[in-house]
């Protein structure tokens, strides 16, 4: 696998004059590739019916003669003003009843038949005219789906579409009815046209109600994207990306991607890290400048998951952005690490966002690799030398992981409609396993719910999954390392029940959750081996020996040699012990990593990051604040 | 007054072939009384005027046959979805202009004439099927009147029912405008059809709009339940009851009740600390698995003032709910404790919400008596140790209250509208001298502001009511004990005018409220005799004697023997000691409670009740942490 | 200049027996001015063009006769609620598209063509009949512009209008496109009649767009004064007023007040400390019964600057209020105390809202120098003593300041559309200057950001304002005292664009805002000299000599012997040394004063206002709690 750099471009923000010396300069920084278009539509076709190619044609002209290779965006997701003459009804309603205005970027409904057929229109032209350019060496879908909440619309649109989307699973009103319960609360359909979407009721909508839009929602993403992918498939043969978001979970990832080649995501570690850190003011201020040191890792391994085994980093911070609460620069080194962590986690690519910071509109306190009077920021000092170092280590090949880790983007829509305590969110669940297995030193898969083969693992963890799909259920049936599951994990069934004979359904599990608490901060329940469960405790009884009990002597983890269920949150302290058990009884090694610290293995190297505030040392290297270091793996 | 125990069941929710077995199984546990049928509408008429009177029928006699007497809830709650075919208006309104959707429960508007004939219709038919049943022993009218704040609706239909509601109220427009002051401001009206509804104003709406709003909309409710209450006392002899919700304020309950023959409520402890209590972490994490130690107490001495002397809990929490922040279990113990203070406190019926935990819907995760895999759940134990003990105990006498306190709903209106500072709530006032009289160990009678009779008190709290009915200021008038009087108490005509003359306008006090202030958190007025006003202070001058004062020498409290005005909000010490002056001046005896200990006398036994952390010993008995115990009001 | 005091009453809320009373102890107490009228309109019109002189002719008579001097409001704020029948789209509409209905006051949209008519109307007819009158010596131009958040209103009036307004700036759709940056997200327009308001956006609108509407906004009240003040300008000689507010940034008060001769402003210290203070709760606390000690005194400064010399506050807090959180009284001393400080700044007069409390309505708990049963409340005496003492001091001219600070509304717009840091509000960064000024003993003029004319400063302050118009442009480059500009200071052009070759664009400022970060709380960028920036901080380069520097070395502050530029926001220490640095070197003496005592010099005295909790002495005065001193300049 080469490792790659690129860059995000728009030359139709930019003279003409200027494009020449933009494509040498991003060349002689030892840039590969170049994404342009994704939001270009008012200028391929500024009036309906009304192309002008020829500015799109000079540009992949200009760029590819410098031996650049393009990435070209569809421009889906900003449809030109004009559009709405035709299709009023296009854009995207809120949970509140509200409809969101055309003035910045994604105003359409994934639903609506009109924009579709349009998108189709464009796509088509794009694939003909580029599809066989020497210098389009890759197509980006859209752009950014599910940004500013656009999945879930509560448009006209979605209605009529959920309406069919419904008829066609269930088939008949009776169907449908048992399996949301709807003899509760006299809820009961006689017609599929009476069904409404579920914002704005009275009290809280049927959870099953919810999760079957949450799946036709997901399933537009889907469908809209299979659009696209089928025309520009025909086209030739660039491969076919979509640049996903970082803790994005609206729809399901890797049902979208199954249309795609590659999966890529756009990495803004200090913005994610403002926005989205639930670990309180201390830890932010800590990580302020160089964003979360596990959040980017995750993203990695998931969107490798995501992509099958390839995955890019479409944009790349490269300095203070725009749109966070609080915006600071990085330190210097963070952008060279980040950009070394997307390698050792099997990016084939990182390219950043922006080339030059944009002067006007939305973005224009959004940092490029070159300030707005084109002298370069500096961040462009950083990307070069990966340049230079690039050329020493120009391929990798990814390491094998010993552990995998679920992640099932239905089980973050079911824990969203029924928490059952404030707080209780599959993927603060997951990412806590993530974290906690990272700081052990080890190198992780994340796999999808449908995973059929676990053959490669030691350890599996399966935290918070809703149900089983059968092809989990036979791998982990035949897997024989250990598997560590709960809490709430099988504990519904596909339709958002609670399943016969009640939780766990998991193979191999022989105990009980006889009913749930949610507990309130401050309200933690300790251990028999130390730390404690908190937000999250169940009442079990179990067949299985129990492993660790409660105060009162209630069993609050119990497992026989190959399973273990976990019947609540664990803190900090109760998951490095328990995961760290387990990896122990398999066999596999762990480091104990403090700080900031973290490693990660290629099949040849291991790497060392340091997010933390001090210089650390390890394996006998100094590994400085902000600093990245590797050593080929028989050194260690 | 018997004593007796019951239970929520749902038929419809199950296998007819299980209704046999699980009715055993309720009168064997030694349960009375089941209540069914009042979410059902959808299972009795699926269609427009299509009656399926079956299962019902076969329900009803398969629980009659098992001994159990069974309460029939009219379904008006959640009418079915075709009721929205014929009229799509009839949904509830927000505040925000939003319609409220199908979809939960209590989609409907009180002021819709349509739904109003619709819900008479399916009234008039249950009564004549099962009016003169032998099995059905009572019934209850609708659902929780007021959950999911729907007493208040936006709605056309609303503003249709307001402006004839105003124009019967004031005859003409100019008593209106002068009763409002709409000169204030050039809010005039010409005509009555010009008047809008009070929400979604620029500013916020004259007082005296809401105010009427606020009656109207409390109005609308008694007249939605006269409805269905003529008609069912016309088919038969059962009792009609409602169950009312705990601190449910949006409509007057003593009106309300007036068509009814027992007031019952539903009793959430736990939900209900995680909801409501304002007095912070600390408390909430000492009572979060027991439920705050005097809010059942109140809410049972206000429904058996509501209902006249007859009150019922109709759902009794049994473990875990599902809709609360947080959703822990009760301490072992509780669910018996919270079914004796009801007994104690004069209920002459506890019924459990709900017999089996439903697998599906929205309250899938809230408990029953049975799991949903039909093992019992913890509480079923706890509710046969009653039943056991009731066999000793079957029968009480209420004990008579040598306290009064007055509760009004306009005056929740009223403050609500009107604050004058964050934070003051009427209902938060009251509560804390139901507190506070019974940490002095006092059983207290919750009475009306009609209230015509006080002979048999000897202390009458009065706190911030809004203005006195004629009958009450009559009763005050001939009383002669000690009346405890402001803050705020007598502020304002019936129309939401300050009194000519100033307040507080109440017979025997002579003192003027010059001006009020509020006080933010922080800013305390501390009072001569120790403790503090917070939150609001007045200043007063007097002709009677002052009793305590603030600290640059003004009158804080002031009064002669028999009328005591309170300048202000006191703080837990200082009403402590006002009140405990009272008590002693009067000759009451009083205890001084400590932690969650909590005392009840009936006729003939007095009650203890531990909600603390720790147990405690009074009178000789050592009583545990979650445990009730009684003695023979003579051991004392 | 003759100091004078006044009052606001509402004979249409009392029996017109009161009227005489009223006057003759109004002028009793020392009162010269009676503002009326202002919220008569349905009195004046009870119904459409029928109309009812007679009450206000007797009213300005009795008034008038008593020796008073009336000032008579237009009464267009509140129009009747019959107007809605002609014009049911003139209410405003809000952010989230919904109607604000009528029922409390300021319930039309500025851009409403149809009621601005209707507003020349009855204003003509009152300067028709008043214009001469002997008794009415000045106009008060509508109500509280602003009041309520009305200036910015999302009405299809307002996009009517808006979409004229850009045609009229920007004359093709192509220069609007340029302008704002519309290729960026494919937002370029075809047509005009494309353009929607910016709310309600998918993503945030494009932060020109929004800056064209907020001038937009901003023109509108201007011109919805111009027709009034045209029509009373020709009908009289009295002066025309309007009574602006406090923290009002939502139009152009300069703007607005081009066409008025005297700028007003309404004070209400309290309410004030409750609703806008951003230090915390300690501070408030400290302060919550004077007010905070630096905000009146701003807005004396201010609105002085808006009235060109001339300005009065029309409504002074008298006691209690109702609006905010919270509402204590102020200290006995302080309503003296905030007179003297309005005539220290220059006020020519002040009134008191209002003359007796109204018993009815919204602000039935708002105190006047009269309780509802007319005897006086305590403020009264104040102004009394304030009469008395007016007697020796009768006139004032207002001191020449030594030092200016720029205040300029589009920078308000700008900083809000794009904070870039939460937190980050131009008003309070220019407060902040003020304050630390102020605390330095000085005597500061604030100044528009197109004053031509510097010339008698010794320092000016211009921190965050936007971009330079073309006078103060001039006026800097021959300005010879001391420059302190930045954070933020000429950052975009009035596209709201970065300018070319990058911020600041200040005349003799040679040097390079690179990026800029903002801070979260807690990380602050300590500065060499002491003290540090938070919230904001700049990358400099410089060609100017560095003043001080951060930790890392960088620039921090920057600057030449005249031009000194702020890279950061400074906390409370820096600024202190900053601008006492600046002064020193200018030989302008300061004074470091403590506390809540204040200083303000006239041409002939120095006041002293001690807002502070305990008592100070300063030049061998003892200044009490509250209390206000003077002496003659030449005896400190």
């Amino acid at each position: 696998m080469k490792r790659t750099l690129g860059i995000c471009y728009y030359p139709e923000h930019w003279p003409e004059a200027m494009w020449a010396d933009d494509a040498r300069r991003m060349a002689e920084s030892g840039l590969t590739w170049v994404r342009i278009g994704e939001f270009a539509w008012s200028r391929i076709e500024p009036e309906p019916g009304l192309y002008d190619w020829g500015w799109l044609d000079r540009a992949v002209e200009t760029l590819g003669d410098a031996g650049l290779k393009v990435i070209l965006g569809t421009p889906t997701s900003t449809p030109p003003r004009w559009m709405l003459d035709k299709w009023p009804d296009m854009l995207p309603v809120g949970a509140d009843g509200q409809i969101r205005k055309f003035g910045s970027r994604r105003h359409y409904c994934f639903s609506h038949p009109g924009f579709r057929e349009d998108c189709a229109t464009i796509v088509r032209l794009l694939g003909a005219r580029y599809g066989r350019s020497p210098h389009v060496k890759g197509w980006q879908i859209d752009n950014e789906y599910g940004n500013h909440s656009t999945v879930l619309s509560f448009s006209p649109a979605a209605l009529a579409g959920f309406r069919l989307w419904l008829e066609r699973k269930y088939g008949n009103i009776k169907a449908l009815n048992e399996a949301w319960g709807n003899v509760f609360w006299s809820m009961e359909y006689n017609r599929f046209d009476q069904i409404e979407l579920p914002n704005q009721t009275v009290a809280e909508a049927n959870p099953s109600h919810w999760m079957d839009f949450r799946r036709y929602s997901s399933d537009q993403v889907g469908a809209f994207t299979q659009v696209q992918t089928n025309i520009l498939r025909a086209s030739g043969p660039a491969p076919l990306i979509h640049n996903f978001m970082t803790k994005s979970t609206d729809f399901d990832h890797f049902e979208v991607a199954k249309n795609l080649d590659i999966a890529s995501w756009d990495s803004y570690p200090l913005g994610y890290l403002e926005k989205h850190s639930t670990l309180g003011d201390a830890w932010i201020q800590t990580y302020v400048r160089q964003g979360d040191p596990d959040f980017q890792a995750f993203h990695h391994d998931l969107y490798r998951a995501v992509g099958r085994g390839r995955h890019w980093i479409m944009e790349q911070q490269p300095g203070p952005v725009n749109w966070a609460a609080y915006n600071p620069a990085p330190l210097p080194g963070m952008v060279r690490l980040w950009t070394w962590e997307a390698y050792a986690h099997g990016a084939e690519a990182v390219c950043y966002f922006r080339w030059r910071q944009a002067p006007f509109a939305q973005e224009q306190m959004h940092a490029g690799l070159m300030r707005p009077d084109n002298i370069p920021a500096p961040a462009l000092a950083e990307v070069q030398a990966v340049a230079a170092e690039l050329k020493a280590m120009p391929t990798a090949e990814t390491g094998a992981a010993p552990v995998a880790l679920v992640f099932d983007y239905p089980s973050v829509w079911a824990w969203q409609t029924q928490p059952q305590g404030k707080g209780f969110e599959y993927f603060g669940l997951v990412f806590d396993f993530y974290r906690a297995l990272r700081k052990l030193g080890l190198s992780i898969d994340i796999v999808p719910s449908d995973c059929a083969s676990l053959g490669q693992y030691r350890v599996v963890a399966v935290p918070g999954l809703l149900s089983l799909a059968p092809a989990l259920q036979q791998a982990l049936e035949v897997f024989d390392g250990t598997v560590i599951a709960g809490p709430r994990s099988g504990s519904k069934t596909p339709d958002m029940q609670i399943p016969t004979g009640l939780p766990p359904r998991l193979p191999g599990f022989d105990c009980t959750v006889e009913y749930v608490e949610s507990l309130r901060p401050g309200l933690t329940q300790p251990l028999s081996g130390g730390g404690a469960f908190r937000l999250w405790s169940e009442k079990l009884s179990s067949r299985m020996p129990v492993r660790e009990t409660h105060a009162n002597g209630d069993p609050a983890i119990v497992g026989d040699e190959k399973h273990w269920y976990v019947g609540g949150w664990p803190d900090e302290a109760a998951l490095h012990r328990i995961l760290q058990q387990a990896c122990a009884k398999e066999g596999l090694p762990t480091v104990e990593l403090s700080g900031g610290l973290r490693i990660r293995d290629t099949a040849t190297h291991r790497f060392f990051f340091n997010y933390g505030p001090e210089a650390q040392v390890i394996d006998g290297l100094e590994v400085g604040v902000a600093e990245v270091k590797w050593a080929p793996r028989g050194a260690a």
